[in-house]
């Protein structure tokens, strides 16, 4: 298995999955393996409606098979879409981040909370966490205030004090470990745990570093 | 941070820490973080009993604040000795190894297994599982027959043997991913993934993956 | 709200669109609201792969914009395509029929057991279970020997007896009540029930049902 | 199976049971199964108390020992007075409202929020939630302010004010739907439905739908 | 509070009352508060049917109310006739004896067993556990094979052997005690505790030790 | 069994160790078996931080092996210092005093609260819930001020208004039992049940009433 480990941003935003790479860079050594972050171009720029999901989740299914070279797969999206049709699809390790994200959380701390980048998205979380059976353990999670988008979210003076903000609020409720919930907003992670004083989990570097775990440790 | 992730051995045996080691070969690389394994000298060859289990968690919490350069902690035991002593004396991350590995397992799979070196183990481990909240996808849990120690359990035909018929029988379970119980299993490894067809994660390795993840992702 | 219920067969197979017809023609009455069983002509003759869930889910969700007149629409797959996208795109009702057809069991038994049609859909069904949140009262569930597919599964003697055979296996795991685990079987639904001794609900009757019970119910 | 579907009123107000019929009447056909609502003459007017339901409970059993005839019975209390009683009385199925409209709830949403007519009875209906293995999907529970009497609570201004003050509440705790926790409050369904947005389910019209569809579906 | 502890025998049988004497003589002292073991003579000699459990709870709920002087009920049959009743009518500590036992067992092993009578009331038995909301601890319930009654259960060696049986499978699905799952086995406890090496729990006793300790304790 | 049952007081307080004689005076009566407090000496004044906790646990271990003679063990620290550990070294019953109080008050009542000291132990308080695995059924845990030390908090006026306070927030949320979360606060239980109207538990007394019912009921 020396193929890379695909991070696949299912929107079409390159600026995205340039973040991506940025957030990955601290994982990325000289020998193997790889880590590719890709675009799928056909998205629209960033996955909102429950209808991105599924589509997305349909090129994601495409984008695997056009990849069979990969050594496992990540879905960089914190909706996960396509997870399981992925994992029909190969033999391989496939990673959503959600999941990656939030297991870690439990293995630092008791509770963990989630920042959302919208209200709406957060039903949809919790049907995931349910599925995932860890939803006893979550301490609530909570939005941006909805002027802030997935581009911003990691980005700049006012998405942070909206994470101060949200963060503060979760700490209240008991989290004892955040999980950020979107692909964007590993910019402002290290600055918003030194502030927080809590573990902030970026969850696409979360399941970066399963998988990379499980690749790096086949050494014989 | 630029301190070791520290992996504790919390038994005397430097043949089982030599073991780690050799389990996380994969996972040095030439810049930080460095992964360093230490041995307890003063615990027994084997943490076996509750007593073992409870004395090597003191000794675990005296190293940990003997090593306070460290990034982050891995307590390299299925019983986890000391877990919550470690993460009283520090604000770096502590991870179990219980915990972590089968963590990674839910983020892989729907329904975990667990092997076990001795059935006198089982309810212990039960117990957290219960506390980290995830029993319900435990698809169950098999011990080796009781012949093998845990030194040999990572080593020989005859301790392969066992753990093939151990992992069968959880696959029948219905256990989409297997964890090794111990943290000596993790030299057939490998070999028993390819021969199960299912994901088989070793536990200090997930422990370890994660705790890089965390600190490699805070390079600027 | 004077539109259809809409019944969607996400497959192509009008033979079975017109078993559901048949299922359904007793809860036909001269007045509203009608009951329309339609078919997806673009999606295979059946839903097999997780593929097909994921596309079967994206053509229902067209279907849906395309009859925005329907009162209340099921999704007449024990996969329950598109579910979360239907909802997504409608304020009325939908219903999925593994969810309607496993909470109308639980409203008169204590646990229930699934018949599933094969062995590979299992998983997908207990991913939903623990979604949905009721895990914990499932018996078990029993697939057909893997011989008979999805058409077959509603007709012939084979099928009954291995339906039979399935539901007395359930019995015994405690099965208070059995839930068809496909849409196409409830050509034998009535005579299991009776030879069973317990409720045999067919998914599709209890989605349907229900969908009824919220319409009939406005009238003034 | 022709008999009727009958519908239970535990108490011994005619007002109520006419009150039962009114919200029937959509789900009344020209043919079979007929619903039929009937009043039992030796309860109290209302069930209040713990023992009003214990009393209810074994006149209940009485009333259907003597109509062996139903085809299905629907208990239209939300406290379910005799719902064991009555299953180990006949083979035929038996509804209580309260699971029918919570279990009918979950069907169409992810969290369900329930009104109770009074403070009082919130424990004992979270202790049937609890039995009914469902508690983890409750956004909340909220009661009328105390004035209001089951008699009036489907009837009048001032009873629709308080209904839509607390189903306002339920929805702001995540309800996404919302069960009318009393037999009585029918004629409000649709009106609040309307006014909140979300779904309203009258349980004794999810009983009844239950109950039709088994029977309905029972024609060759 | 200077009442005594009433424990009420639900069923008729003058023998059984006996019996619960007999079980609670080493918890009777010369001062306070005095353990006063009643009969229900309406009853019939034994709690079979549901029908049964439901009259016996009217007329527990009718002597409690008789018996305004005692300091604690205690509800001696398994299936804990009247409990919700009960507590409707006394601001006195109320036990069912299959609640106070249960709990017992889960302060002194991680997963308990159950002992039944007859396979039939195993299902109620499951429904008090889930309403309790410990059924996760249970390992299983055995039943006495069926031609033994209430009252030879704690008597002679026919159901003395049948008892041995059914704990040998209680400790081999995990139980780590067992819980006498009826108020008649107690003249068995303590040899079938010495021959099975577990803790084998008298539920009447463990629910009276209690009410005592409620009781005692508030000597000044 | 004639030995006695052994409450031990893992911190060196001969006042908390006189407290809890006091408190369990009620219960010692002339005849077996005798209920002897013991101190450990060599542990700190309190038991406060997790290390304390660990230490006094294996204190607690070479307690119960120099004491073979005991019928049963109370572990009287709410946070069960080697309660595992103390298991494995005895086949007497050991119980810890936050499993029997929180266990008894399920008893009691449908949820049941915790007053802890300081707010530093709720979240041990909560993962031995987990454990335990009824954290379903805990309306919330409330912590006194922080100025009031465990010594004081079962005397005076001012720790008295505190407990009245927390207990009063606990009803609020649900409570139908309280747990004094700490062995030292069993001087105002009484007082503080007849202002709140609730159950209110010592879990010392709680543990020694549950260790009693298993001995005393052996006499012949």
């Amino acid at each position: 298995m020396s193929g890379p480990i695909l991070v696949i941003n299912p929107n079409s935003s390159e600026e995205v999955t340039q973040g991506l790479r940025d957030a990955l860079s601290g994982m990325m050594f000289p020998g193997d393996p790889e880590i590719e972050c890709v675009t799928i171009k056909e998205s629209p720029l960033g996955i909102m409606s429950q209808r991105d999901v599924d589509e997305a989740g349909l090129r994601t299914g495409a984008l695997i098979e056009s990849r069979p070279d990969a050594s496992a797969y990540v879905l960089a999206c914190y909706s996960q879409p396509g997870l399981d049709l992925a994992r029909s699809l190969t033999a391989a390790p496939v990673y959503g981040i959600q999941d990656a994200g939030v297991l870690s959380a439990l293995a630092v701390a008791d509770l963990f909370g989630v920042i959302a980048v919208a209200e709406i998205s957060i039903p949809r979380h919790l049907r995931n966490l349910r599925r995932l059976g860890v939803e006893g353990r979550l301490a609530g999670e909570v939005a941006l205030d909805g002027t802030i988008s997935v581009a911003q979210s990691g980005h700049g003076e006012e998405s942070y004090s909206a994470l101060v903000k949200a963060g503060a609020k979760l700490r209240q409720m008991g989290a004892g470990a955040i999980v950020l919930g979107c692909a964007g907003m590993s910019g402002h992670r290290l600055r918003l745990e030194r502030q927080l004083g809590v573990r902030v989990i970026d969850p696409t570097q979360a399941a970066v570093a399963m998988a990379l775990g499980g690749l790096l440790s086949q050494k014989p």
